[in-house]
């Protein structure tokens, strides 16, 4: 589409700037002033400039671009992981190649193929499907988020410490018994931990607690369904005891807030709740309700340091053999709101 | 990396399968049963094949990428929309370079650079800041979703259609007043349809109304605040009248359902909600809130279709002169749900 190269030299006549001040537009474009960054934007578009990045790619080998997997972009969760890794853009200047699996391993077998045709440097894995020893065997540089790990580097929520947190501050409410509602998470998944720090917590502080581990469906309306009823054989079998609810996620206990509200007009007072990720619906819900937050703009900016790290060691004339792989765990933060009100008479 | 070049021959025989069978699974592996696709897959790995897609873009020019810039993936329109175009990989075979913009202008500018130097075949623009008068002038195929876009080809939701469907489903539950809460939306954005919408509307059933354009802050805080002094400004002015409100969008309408639940225990008799959207947030809202669905999957859609015929067209010997933008709209579907109940007397 384009004719003759336009090279700085035309860009810096056609503009009356210096070839220096070309040079710090295309290196370093926010020490010019904007209005300067758009005079030279302008002139770029006029001259019809375009720099061939692909002609550099098979000069030296370095795409600059890096995978990106995820498993949908229907939860927040992943919406926002999504947006702080494109984020990093801005501090390492990788560009991103976005596959949405939809937890279809065939597919997803498909879009690695692709991104490996592409000659990608390295790939973040948010999704559950492919194990990780598969992975691995791709040999580049990958760093996957809260799934199974085993083989390839990761950073994860020190989901541990969540539920830690969260069944903590359900004791501090004294509360008569507590109840952990979740699915059966296997052990090798990072978000086992909150089963498991729940236990912990209430084994030590010796007080009664339930495990409500079952498959909760996997519509809206099923979880809705579920949890209604939760509900229900709580209010029955609890009666006038006060119970602090800790569940799997921000979604779950909004639904079991919104079933206790439409039946008393409020929270009742013997209820106490915290979900988990700290999702827009934790806010919007009618009664703002505690979370435990993960610190998704660290994980993502740990990953991709790691992977920078890899990918940086690839480039190098002599790489070294990679090491074991690389785990790293963010704490996450507690969000205390209106639904673990510590009680007056205490 | 990888050593000398696998060819289709190598991989038939490592894995007993014909030559026809290794090219199908390129060409169309859901020709071939899962279990033949995870062997082939495996055998990949194991012989360490590399298609190498960047050879073949310096051959034919043809670099399958199409640029995406979002303006941020917090909201969940955006999320979803960015959702539905990255599935359209399946049906026609475009990879995505993602960009998240987060209403940075100059930064935008930055993005669209890098992605011409890659030689993207064609671009989608969801972003706010970048007149469409420049965006057109870089000369590549370039579709807009809900946003100005005199100089681009759009597809946008039926805004004025959508704003008539709440407006009337509002008429329709016997409220005395309707109300219209929405910021000053521009007239060459396509959302100030929906203002129009309910203008239009009002007049045509010559049933009293009110329209409160005006700036509710930036923050979901600063947005909550506006919409319970909105609260209680209707309460006063409309007292015992049955106010029928539409809010521009969805998360508005919670708020409003909040502040009101809070205080009655419930939603009131002599209140009519809706929102727009579709949102999760509709769904999730402690009563179910009504609102006007957009047909995201069908806007991605007509995106895509739009732009992988200008991109078609480009890659003919002689191409047709570029006519003029070409623009769709979308139809809305509205979503009754239970906070627009007609009342039993009527």
């Amino acid at each position: 589409m384009n004719g003759k190269k336009v090279t700085f030299d035309d860009i810096a006549k056609y503009t009356n700037f210096s070839k220096t001040t070309i040079s710090r537009y295309f290196n370093n474009p926010d020490s010019l002033t904007l209005k300067n960054q758009e005079i030279i934007a302008q002139a770029l578009i006029d001259l019809d400039y375009r720099e061939n990045k692909v002609a550099k790619i098979l000069a030296n080998g370095k795409t600059e671009f890096v995978g990106i997997i995820i498993p949908n972009l229907y939860l927040h969760y992943y919406a926002e992981m999504l947006n702080q890794i494109l984020s990093s853009y801005e501090k390492f200047g990788y560009k991103f190649l976005v596959f949405a699996a939809n937890d279809n391993e065939a597919a997803e077998r498909r879009y690695i193929r692709e991104l490996l045709a592409y000659n990608i440097e390295g790939m973040i894995v948010l999704s559950h499907t492919i194990p990780s020893r598969e992975l691995a065997s791709y040999n580049i540089p990958i760093v996957t988020i809260e799934r199974e790990d085993q083989y390839t580097s990761s950073v994860n929520t020190d989901n541990y410490m969540g539920g830690v947190q969260a069944t903590s501050l359900l004791y501090k409410c004294a509360c008569d018994v507590l109840i952990h509602i979740n699915v059966d998470v296997p052990k090798g998944i990072p978000a086992h931990g909150r089963i498991q720090g729940f236990l912990d917590t209430c084994r030590e502080h010796r007080i009664p607690y339930e495990l409500l581990l079952k498959d909760l469906g996997n519509t809206y309306a099923d979880n809705q369904r579920a949890l209604l009823e939760t509900a229900g054989y709580l209010e029955r079998k609890y009666e006038k005891k006060r119970k602090g609810i800790f569940l799997a996620n921000d979604t779950y206990a909004n639904m079991l807030l919104n079933a206790l509200v439409r039946l008393h007009g409020s929270l009742p007072e013997d209820y106490r709740i915290i979900g988990f990720d700290n999702s827009p619906i934790s806010g919007e819900a009618v009664i703002p309700t505690s979370t435990v937050g993960q610190q998704i703009d660290k994980i993502a900016d740990t990953a991709m340091e790691i992977l920078v790290a890899q990918m940086n060691e690839r480039k190098k004339r002599r790489p070294s053999v990679p090491g074991s792989p690389v785990h790293r765990v963010i704490t996450p933060v507690l969000i205390n709101r209106d639904t673990t009100r510590i009680p007056a008479e205490i």
